[in-house]
């Protein structure tokens, strides 16, 4: 058999211990698959004490991950570190100007300094991966840069946080309200202590701008993602949607188009009888549509120990098999740099929920801003009065531009019928 | 710019022609993801004057295929003739021997022949691709052989044929019999004039052996698929499903366990909490469940001229990239010989559908059958008789060995309460 691929691990979570443990368990057949052994012979870590439940014997041991990249024992540099920067940047800009392939789960890194990183490995002919970055053990990574490689993109989009998707189902099948499961997700470990990462649709954000990048040939751009997580949304916006047809859901969507790359975080509703409606609990699930392949759909477990393990392994396989195409699914210097297309030029359908004060009139004004603004009314749900007096307004819109329903919003800026902000969320009709 | 990477293409069928439409209308995007342009230089077809709706003006026409693998101007052969002997087989014989990779569509030659092929493809160092063979433009053989590979996988199966998805979703759909929407979907195009392959299920046992195979390490055995086809489901069959929570579709269910691998191609209830249960229409989709990764689900459109096209030219942006691995995830020489699994051992849930005789006795002679066989009963559904006397008797059955419903069922053959033969379908509770 060929000499083992040598692998240094950086940061020993979760995740890094997965890595440790699959390679223990399923080692034979992964390197009958690699064509060569895969060997895990240095780590990096702060805590040499915690049990981690896997064998460190005889793995080298450093403190310093940076001290990964100069070791002649390790070919190919993994990190698990996490964080846009300090030492997993460190440790990256060190492995690929030093000439070894780098492989990472780390999605903040790379929405932000992905392009540098890409470039520093085409400069150094070695490989960037990060299939585990993107949709944890669901190989979207491949299948948008190699599988849909033949197609031009019009959308990509999908249910990208797993966290958001527990707390959505949770409020969905039990009537619950958000803080409410949220506060049981923390206790059970499903939802991080501070939450806002995830439930204000960062990490959605950060994993959306990667998959834009391969779907559309186009520098990562991060800064140009619209983001609005799920916080607002109530027991009474779920139990209206699913009135009318829809299951409410944290969409990344991502299109590029004759204005530009248009991306976007948003709760959607979304029809029952599309795909992800059907996406529950902690899944997730990438949609590419493609001019010859049509529609693609990609399912499976967005995170955890295992299915991120799984993924750097095949990461691993690729490059043991000697792998070393650009990180992007092409150089960088191919990569479009598109123009932002704006979102009230978009057209669309959108859900508007209004609490308002049980008064004469109230529904006069809002219709009337909506028509104002030239936005269409297709379906009004009001079901009277609340205990505290206050009244929920539903209104679905036709479609039309997102500008007009921006402008309705804005003409009832202050107004006095309105308790509360509204909540605007548009329907996935693609 | 690098040098273009010269396609030959045998057989200029729909497929063939969507590849070079697809070449013609993506071509600048796929040569920015491929590295290199990837040109279609030389065509192998019989009827020069058909119109394809397509250019081939400059192109060299061949009137043998295999003389594709012979051309100087020929870097890699693209077989899209089908038939799993004759010459595609002359041909990727030709074209692998004479060190030209090789791509195709073909997944009845690659279930009878593949191991031969693939052997061929290590012997010359190059590529032998299939991506279109299974699931059209869906890229699950990238998605098992590379991005699942770090896992040991216990089960893979799918919806694998569409023509057989789309008869069985209008059954569903619209109450009607087989017979009868066989007969639209021939008018439509939908099915072949002689349908047998699809509607038997070879033609998803052809695509199961193959994914089986990547799945498991194991050399491809097509003749150990068990098939059963879709002809003799009625359409009280799907509505008796319906009524305890199923659908019906025809997997492809492969195993590989203790007793060795299992394969089966077989009409199945569905329960609608599973994603198979929402793959409607020509759609095809695949599962595969890993140690690490958990239930990775793929779905897309499994065939026709543009899905197709996409996932050849999938397969030549790798060969232009430079991908030589194996094609069936590892050497032939590392992949398992594996026994046969005896089905008879396996346990699951059956259902069965009588058509019996309205006469007294016949509901004990049934039962008892049952319980002599050991088999127990979890529903029984009868609804009275028809206006020709028959009345329907539906069982679902417990838990158990297949063996004991197949003792049950051989108790009952030459029974004169039964009219026709009985139908069994397995419950997936995978």
């Amino acid at each position: 058999m060929a000499t083992p691929l040598k692998v240094g691990i950086a940061g020993l979570g979760n995740v890094g211990a997965g890595v440790v443990k699959l390679l223990a368990k399923n080692g034979a057949l992964v390197a009958r698959r690699a064509g060569r052994p895969i060997a895990v012979t240095a780590v990096a870590a702060r805590d040499r004490t915690r049990d981690r439940g896997i064998d460190l014997a005889g793995l080298a041991w450093e403190d310093d991950a940076v001290a990964l990249a100069h070791r002649d024992d390790v070919d190919v540099v993994v990190e698990l570190i996490g964080g846009s920067d300090g030492p997993a940047l460190t440790l990256a800009r060190a492995a690929l100007t030093g000439g070894k392939p780098f492989v990472t789960a780390n999605k903040a890194m790379l929405a932000h300094h992905g392009l540098e990183l890409a470039k520093a490995a085409e400069a150094a002919g070695v490989a960037l991966r990060y299939e585990a970055a993107v949709a944890g053990g669901i190989p979207v990574i491949k299948g948008l840069s190699e599988g849909a490689a033949a197609n031009v993109i019009a959308h990509v989009y999908g249910v990208l946080n797993g966290t958001c998707n527990y707390i959505l189902t949770a409020m969905e099948q039990q009537g619950r309200d958000f803080s409410e499961v949220l506060a049981e997700a923390q206790a059970l470990g499903y939802a991080e202590a501070d939450p806002s990462f995830d439930i204000d649709g960062v990490d959605a954000a950060h994993k959306l701008s990667i998959l834009a990048s391969l779907a559309f040939g186009a520098a990562i751009d991060f800064d140009g993602v619209g983001i609005t997580g799920i916080r607002h949304i109530i027991a009474a916006d779920i139990a209206e949607a699913a009135s009318l047809g829809y299951r409410i859901r944290l969409v990344g969507f991502g299109e590029a188009g004759p204005h530009g790359l248009f991306q976007r975080v948003h709760p959607c509703l979304v029809p029952m009888d599309h795909p992800l409606a059907h996406v529950t609990g902690s899944l997730n699930a990438v949609v590419a549509e493609g001019d010859f392949v049509g529609r693609l759909l990609f399912q499976g477990r967005g995170a955890g120990e295992g299915p991120t393990a799984s993924a750097v392994v095949a990461d691993l396989v690729d490059i043991a098999r000697g792998g070393t195409g650009p990180a992007f699914a092409m150089p960088v210097d191919s990569l479009a740099r598109l123009e932002r297309a704006p979102a009230g030029r978009r057209r669309g359908r959108a859900y508007l929920r209004f609490t308002v004060s049980d008064r004469p009139g109230v529904l006069a004004e809002l219709t009337a801003a909506m028509r104002d603004a030239g936005v269409s009314i297709e379906s009004l749900i009001q079901r009277g009065a609340a205990a505290d007096g206050s009244v929920l307004l539903v209104m679905v819109t036709h479609e039309g531009p997102e500008e007009s329903v921006a402008h309705a919003l804005e003409r009832l800026e202050g107004s006095q019928s309105l308790i509360g902000a509204p909540m605007l969320m548009h329907i996935l009709d693609s």
